[in-house]
């Protein structure tokens, strides 16, 4: 079966289409809210043998949005983002499976407490209702965002990159195929059918049927949807994340923890982007630590005292120090002492992720209390700030918000809670 | 000492003096972020002692407002609401007394976990940073609200009814004195100064500096500000709170809890709007709950079939369904089945309190599943719905939104969280 091309919409209609798929959304979303865990857990499943029985035609949807990335100007890193093989889509499937494995947090009872007049007071979980996700290229995220929503018992307006329309209606309609097939409303996950900004634009102003918009993606896009959403946006910005190597730092755990946050996947948003080096250590730690990423090939950007150690670092300029660089570039800077790496943090961060490297508890304690950012490590690296990695299960995203939930997002901040209040016949005075 | 009246302020300058209020409440909350729980429970203390010892002085600056009440249109009612007494200044007082009892949620541990690789994982509760709380004429909010905003961690700016605006400067005044005394930052508490309503737009677009307005009072207020702030609100529009008595509910227990929440305090927004009955009790409920509110006074608008059984009660419209009287008035209707109250309840309530009253637990279950409420009562009182009565200690505001709490809101609803991930040198691969 082929997948269907892109359909344009014209302007005057795109309007109505919005508000239809924003409608339909909410009313899949009650049905949703009811269903049980088990009929949640079958579509998983389902739709992980799905994604195996169907890779043929999955494939053959991906290599049109391969064909046609030249015309979108990708470079060889994005098309194989892009790219869709035999093990993404297996890498898929077993991401929809540890899915079922995950508790529901829908119905969960979160807290629970007896009153002295015998009420019974418990707090129990229930779906935020519709979400609206909107991200880039990759299409293996149509897959986990879609599992995540659902099974958390939210309906969800899927929103991907242009140049991947043909990969993700194929993924689409073979996870509604699976949702009609387990009896779950199909128009519990949608897939805005036309590349038109213009609908993003529409449903991000529909705040009585769509209760939360997720970016995922470049600060850009981030940008745009935060400033366009009527309704609650879970975002981060940017990762400008530090580690600081304090005067008790171990330095064997402190050069392995540098070496990590930076090096093993500089792109993404939990790598570090700058360094502090308590004075103490100037002398001692730099080089060392310089050599190792300069073999790493980290380009290493510092203040004077960093350059007196490292010389093959250029000089860091204000800009550098606020900069998210995504790639292995690295701002250093020697700092007196912990108070001046709190400062630094909250003047220059980003409040997503900042490490201490200390043998010594009270510095520790201190720098955790005083560094207000969503994850705060203590002897590890920053790259363990994530949904997975922190025990959530998975995540959709995660955020640097005060509102809501902070960190990384997994089922259980898809969903909010009713107080479900048990008496037997109390009246207030 | 005199209380100063409120200044007019020249509307180029409204705009700076607003931006100057909420950049000092940003700094003045970061230093409150890390006052010790002893500190913040002193100043609560020193300040219920000091409202007692200067009560003259708020009772002056009150009688100034009363004697200006006839000038803003103030019906005895509302003179009433804005009246100070040496017993209204007592409960401000104990109100203090209790916040100071309440467990901090600053540094609280909410959850904590051990990862396979070693890694302790911690959930710690923040202050979300500077709440802006607007409210309308009784001063001793304004008590009530610095109290659970400082305790949470966070800088409040306050801005009363403009009627109120003598007694609140005065109390104001106090409650930042007590705090230079106990050597917390005395802007941590601000108060508007001026009665100019374009301060409060001016205030509610600077999200770079407030994190979370609180607007309590009237709909048309909540209205304005929630489509003014650029930074979230919580809120509550309105509570149509119903009481669905089922066919196997216990009468008796059905008659108690039908008066009990619609006349104990009617003004209130637990307070029940209407009243489903199962059609299986028309015949026995209807009459005898019909008696018991009209002898309270109660207005009763109902559908055909309540009406046969109570002809004292008018006709309903469609809009009295939708209706929040706020007073001793009552809408009643006949429902076919559980089903048909859920749904009625769906499309005519405010997701603020519902009630169940039933003997059969499957039924009670069943409704408090779908009925998709901030509380959902079984056998007990919409009147519950309450901060002090859920076990929460106090109450800021309830909330009816979807992010980040629903209903009543404590201390800790004014707090956020952050990760601390604490290893001993752990990267990931």
């Amino acid at each position: 079966m082929p997948s269907h091309a892109p359909s344009s919409v014209p302007a005057d209609e795109l309007g109505t289409l919005c508000l239809t798929m924003a409608k339909r959304a909410k009313a899949a979303s009650t049905v949703l809210a009811q269903a049980p865990t088990t009929a949640k857990n079958r579509w998983l499943l389902a739709s992980a043998r799905a994604l195996e029985s169907r890779k043929d035609e999955l494939l053959a949807a991906n290599a049109k949005d391969i064909a046609a990335a030249p015309s979108f100007g990708l470079n060889a890193a994005a098309i194989d983002r892009l790219t869709l093989n035999p093990s993404r889509i297996a890498s898929a499937a077993e991401g929809l499976r540890q899915v079922a494995t995950l508790p529901d947090p829908v119905g969960e009872v979160r807290e629970e407490r007896q009153r002295p007049n015998g009420l019974q007071v418990k707090k129990v979980g229930v779906p935020l209702g519709v979400v609206f996700f909107i991200y880039e290229s990759r299409p293996n995220v149509t897959v986990d965002a879609a599992a995540l929503c659902i099974k958390s018992g939210n309906a969800v307006i899927l929103r991907g990159g242009k140049e991947a329309i043909h990969s993700n209606t194929a993924l689409h309609r073979l996870l509604s195929d699976e949702l009609k097939r387990c009896e779950l409303p199909s128009e519990a996950a949608q897939l805005v059918p036309t590349p038109d900004r213009q609908a993003v634009s529409h449903l991000l102003s529909m705040s009585e049927y769509i209760d939360l918009a997720i970016p995922r993606g470049g600060k850009s896009l981030i940008q745009r949807v935060a400033s366009a959403a009527k309704m609650p946006v879970l975002k981060h910005f940017d990762g400008v994340c530090h580690v600081y190597v304090d005067a008790a730092a171990d330095l064997e755990v402190a050069e392995r923890i540098v070496v990590n946050a930076k090096c093993s996947r500089p792109a993404t948003c939990n790598a570090a982007e700058c360094l502090l080096v308590h004075a103490a250590l100037a002398d001692t730690f730099l080089p060392r630590i310089g050599n190792a990423l300069l073999a790493k090939g980290v380009e290493l950007r510092g203040c004077a005292e960093t350059r007196k150690r490292v010389p093959a670092a250029r000089l860091a300029t204000e800009d550098d120090y606020r900069t998210e660089y995504l790639d292995l570039v690295l701002s250093v800077k020697v700092v007196a002492n912990l108070d001046e790496a709190v400062s630094q943090i909250g003047t220059f961060g980003s409040h997503h992720t900042d490490a201490i490297i200390t043998r010594d508890t009270r510095a520790a304690e201190e720098f955790t209390r005083r560094v207000d950012s969503s994850a705060v490590m203590v002897n590890a690296s920053t790259r363990f700030n994530d949904g997975f990695e922190l025990g959530l299960g998975a995540e959709i995203g995660i955020s640097t918000d005060r509102f809501h939930a902070r960190g990384p997002c997994g089922l259980r901040e898809l969903t909010t809670y009713k107080y479900v209040v048990t008496g037997n016949g109390q009246v207030r005075e």
